[in-house]
């Protein structure tokens, strides 16, 4: 079977063969509900219980402030929500680079009375610090700034900016799924009240992520029911994947330093050759994920470079991960500061614990044939 | 390794092989995210089309009809809580013996402005006409009736009350996620405005599920983001448990006949021992789902019993099935005006499509002796 090479990781990893195995079993003979009382069932529980520790290991939290989800999706918008339920309605602030599953859940609370701000980026991707400490000043109850951004891999200070938020009263959360596994993370270091992390971004499988909450925090639930997730997050658990999670997030920790400095060398390397190639590289001027390059080169448009690129067997991205349908430009460059036309060119390449020097080698040849062949058509054209 | 027999069914069900086969390659080549525009997307996203095809065929709805969540209880939430967010606070009706994952979520709309009424059920445990046409007076904007009682496995007339329902100006819901896979089941021949389903209450995976529902009706999604499944779920969709739910959903429609016919041969045969045993059968006076016996024995606990059957190897539930941590006896029974002491009695045995007659004899010759051992022990005390 011809199976192209991925570059994609940022949007979803390979399952870790590892991780595959340790899932196997509970897609077989222990298929048990984690709430019934009997073998079945307390096999299950004991699975959940021991993922539950294993995740919580890799984010230096306790067991019991884990609350598991379907995903990362779900567990941010069980914070937004589910805080704000809880509160009387007031000011919720999030970064300008969010995920829309961040941003869209923030969204809804003004139809429920609350005011929405945004804490505007510069142009390397980080959030302008004279523009957060003015609005800390406007008493917000609720503020999400994402750890690390799925685009650009560009990182926020989050430690700095949830003490300047709790300084200021409010609940802190950060969106912390592109982090995970990518760069040490702490929730007890970072000093957040809550922290969404998710087993598809690291090598686990899809289906399952959680909410790591201070519990001081009082949330309504999102799905309500049957009480699991300490009431927090009703319906039975999806057993398999939450093993899935616990082992691929003790192997992300585990490999962490390895696979990252690897990573980084990998990623260094392609971008000299994408700056060779004449490419403009977004958010080269912050701190970033190790493994992420956001690119564009002029007059090449995005989608027709990832497009070609796909044919010559290549999975990259343009635009946002997880909304490659939307054809607007990235919305994380346009805070940015970044023109409309460039935008329109950036395509992403994200590395992964089982990307080969030799398939980087073989992108960027490719990459150099495919523009080369793009600008001939263009000078063609004019 | 020493395997219990499974008598759990409604609980949760071990995956079929033919459903594992068919999930494998998305947990290893198959891995893409749906939205993403390259050679592994497209395969992923192919996947959950064909899914949702099987789904909407299964239930006799057209696939754009069919909204994937991660499970039943999420399916439940988005409905009450996304069509209420649609609308000015009002009436929301409910049945007595609903899931906790309707009945929490119809509390928590209390707490903005709606009044919430119960639907009382009969001593056999049936919505009650008169109580149901009294309710229907007043207006309703929801109402929520399940389809067959996970505890009972008694069947409510989900046509003629959604037909009243709608003749109120309500919308009308049904949890089906018992239903699907042990009667046939047809979202548009029940008319109803919405339908919950699950895949692992019918030998799919865990971690899928769907509301089947009625595009006139506008929900506000409750993961928003991405704008996955017609922006009513974001989040990157889990395509391994899709695929599962998808093939399940198939088998279980392919097999219902011979199936459905085992089932009520076997429960028939079951109910006749237990009675001779001297067992009071709860809701054996209605129409009930073929594979379901709940039943109680005067004098015996109903905790104490499944333990001991547990530790002969058959494992069994009390009380309800995703809520079994609860000590309370089954809100159901009460609502049927079993008395408390009875109920504490009550436990349920519930077959599947792997469940053996031998093995329910061996359950049958299993139980008369765990009973007769209790009842020394009793005698004893006295």
């Amino acid at each position: 079977m011809f199976a192209p090479t991925y570059l994609d990781h940022n949007a979803t990893t390979p399952l870790d063969p590892r991780v595959r195995e340790a899932m196997l079993p509970y897609l077989d003979a222990r298929f048990g509900n984690p709430s019934s009382r009997h073998e079945y069932g307390r096999q299950a529980r004991a699975a959940v219980d021991r993922a539950r520790e294993q995740v919580a290991a890799a984010v230096g939290a306790h067991p019991t402030e884990v609350v598991f989800t379907s995903g990362g999706s779900e567990a941010n918008n069980l914070f937004i929500k589910g805080a704000a339920a809880q509160m009387k309605p007031g000011l919720i602030v999030v970064g300008a680079s969010e995920h829309p599953c961040v941003r869209e859940p923030a969204r809804q609370l003004e139809r429920s009375g609350w005011r929405r701000e945004t804490a505007l980026i510069d142009g390397s991707g980080r959030i302008r610090a004279d523009v957060f400490a003015e609005l800390m000043k406007q008493s917000p109850r609720l503020v999400s700034v994402m750890a690390a951004n799925n685009e650009t891999g560009v990182l926020q200070e989050i430690d700095r900016l949830a003490a300047e938020a709790r300084a200021a009263g409010a609940l802190f959360h950060t969106d912390a799924v592109q982090a995970l596994g990518k760069m040490p993370i702490s929730f007890r270091a970072l000093a957040v009240s809550a922290m969404t992390i998710s087993s598809h971004k690291i090598h686990g499988p899809l289906g399952a992520g959680a909410l790591v909450l201070d519990k001081r925090v009082e949330l309504a639930p999102l799905v309500a029911g049957g009480g699991q997730e300490r009431g927090l997050r009703s319906g039975t658990e999806n057993v398999a994947a939450i093993v899935g999670f616990g082992a691929a997030a003790e192997l992300a920790v585990a490999e962490l330093n390895e696979w990252t400095s690897r990573a980084a060398r990998q990623r260094d390397a392609l971008e000299a050759s994408l700056l060779s190639l004449g490419a403009w590289v977004f958010g080269a001027g912050a701190a970033r994920l190790p493994n992420t390059a956001f690119f564009a080169f002029d007059h090449v448009d995005g989608e027709t470079l990832v497009a070609k690129l796909d044919r010559a067997g290549f999975a990259v991205a343009s635009g946002s991960a997880c909304s490659s349908a939307d054809p607007r430009p990235s919305a994380t460059l346009l805070a940015m500061g970044v023109e409309d036309e460039v935008a329109r060119g950036a395509i992403r390449v994200s590395l992964g614990r089982d990307t080969q020097d030799e398939a980087l080698a073989r992108f960027v040849k490719t990459l150099g044939e495919t523009l080369q062949g793009l600008r001939t058509l263009s000078a063609v054209a004019v």
